[in-house]
């Protein structure tokens, strides 16, 4: 696998081209951005774990009966995937209030929810990603009704793999963000990460927080907080 | 029927109790605000206005099976209505983008759409009345599944009654607002004014706007537009 000229750079990954026009390669960076991208910064190390864990959950899930755009680890930091047209849909699931729900709805953090909330933003960062439901998504034709009943279907699989998954590892999976995308045929697949970048993580007895919370809200030990959640999923396989 | 103490003053209504606990009486004010309150100021005639559409169109949803809380019209600004509990969310509907819906998503106003977009709204003056989608309302316990479905149901039927109605009378519903209130026993009905302070009505002709816009954005002619409404309803009788 040839890795060609850079496609896009984006705040926490780069993806060039290959000799096939179906795979891509994604390399992951150290930089950190919160806020859409009004703070910005290094997270030394963190494009290492990104990857790796990433493609540990691809494969679990994959296992689980998600498809995803995982083909290949290539380095540590990088790894080959499908081509797709990412749906400017970002899917999200919460199972405890925190982040910006706890901000937008005037509650506090913690709430555990009865069952799992999920929610759609529109991936634009010039709007500011802003939330979204159903009918406005269609009405946007940003996806068709059969594509946004996927969506959360897969999403809130996803939710249930890895929610169990994290809790063997002591960890609660607080909220986390998936974005998925289409084959030339229109087959919708996971295509993104997962990671402390894109979900909130918390530890069970503690309610240490174990994500990008740690830099959002300068709270200190963030590389250790990475590192923490990567030591317990290599020491579980 | 007396009117007693008066037990809430809103934007452009003020409640008053009566001699039976079960019953209330709406005064409809002529005080205009937009913007969560930033812009205020009077459309003369608009509270008589309201009052009477309000009532008119009460009915016609009630012969079209949407139960109200209409129950009398005392006079040209004050209407008894029954006592309900406010559920607070604000359900939308949007025919057409407009307002909110084309700021929010970066699009013009005026693109048709192919179904009607139904959102709900937080009813909260102080978080800026959110936009929440169905898992949000729930979490957050502003009411049950059913309820949510129930409130849905309801306002595409009360949109397929107007819509059509006001085309009759040479008028687009662009889109609308409406809350509803929880009876004793916990049946929902519809709670609220239906005029062009909670409407957007464009001329089908024209395009002109009749409704609270020419307010909110300035544009002149403000009276006229309310006095045109209620002439086209009025003669339509």
């Amino acid at each position: 696998m040839n890795k060609g000229e850079q496609l896009y750079e984006g705040k926490a990954k780069k993806v060039y081209a290959t000799d096939d026009p179906s795979l891509v390669v994604v390399s992951y960076k150290d930089d950190a951005t919160a806020f859409n991208g009004e703070k910005t910064g290094t997270i030394v190390g963190k494009g290492v774990i990104n990857n790796r864990m990433t493609n540990m959950m691809m494969q679990l899930l994959e296992e689980n009966g998600i498809p995803t755009h995982f083909v290949e680890e290539l380095s540590e930091r990088e790894t080959v995937v499908k081509h797709v047209e990412i749906v400017p849909l970002e899917t999200i699931i919460r199972n405890v209030s925190a982040g910006s729900f706890a901000k937008r709805y005037g509650v506090e953090e913690g709430i555990e929810f009865a069952e799992p909330t999920f929610e759609f933003s529109y991936k634009d960062d010039d709007l500011g990603d802003p939330l979204l439901n159903d009918d406005h998504a269609f009405a946007l034709g940003l996806a068709t009704r059969a594509e946004i009943d996927q969506l959360r279907t897969y999403t809130l699989k996803v939710n249930e793999v890895l929610s169990e998954y994290f809790r063997t590892l002591g960890i609660r999976l607080v909220d986390f963000k998936v974005e998925y995308g289409r084959l030339p045929d229109g087959t919708i697949i996971l295509a993104d990460e997962i990671s402390p970048d894109t979900c909130r993580f918390w530890d069970l007895e503690t309610g240490e927080k174990l994500d990008k919370d740690r830099f959002r809200r300068d709270l200190g030990g963030v590389e250790e907080a990475y590192e923490e959640i990567m030591n317990r999923l290599e020491s579980n396989r």
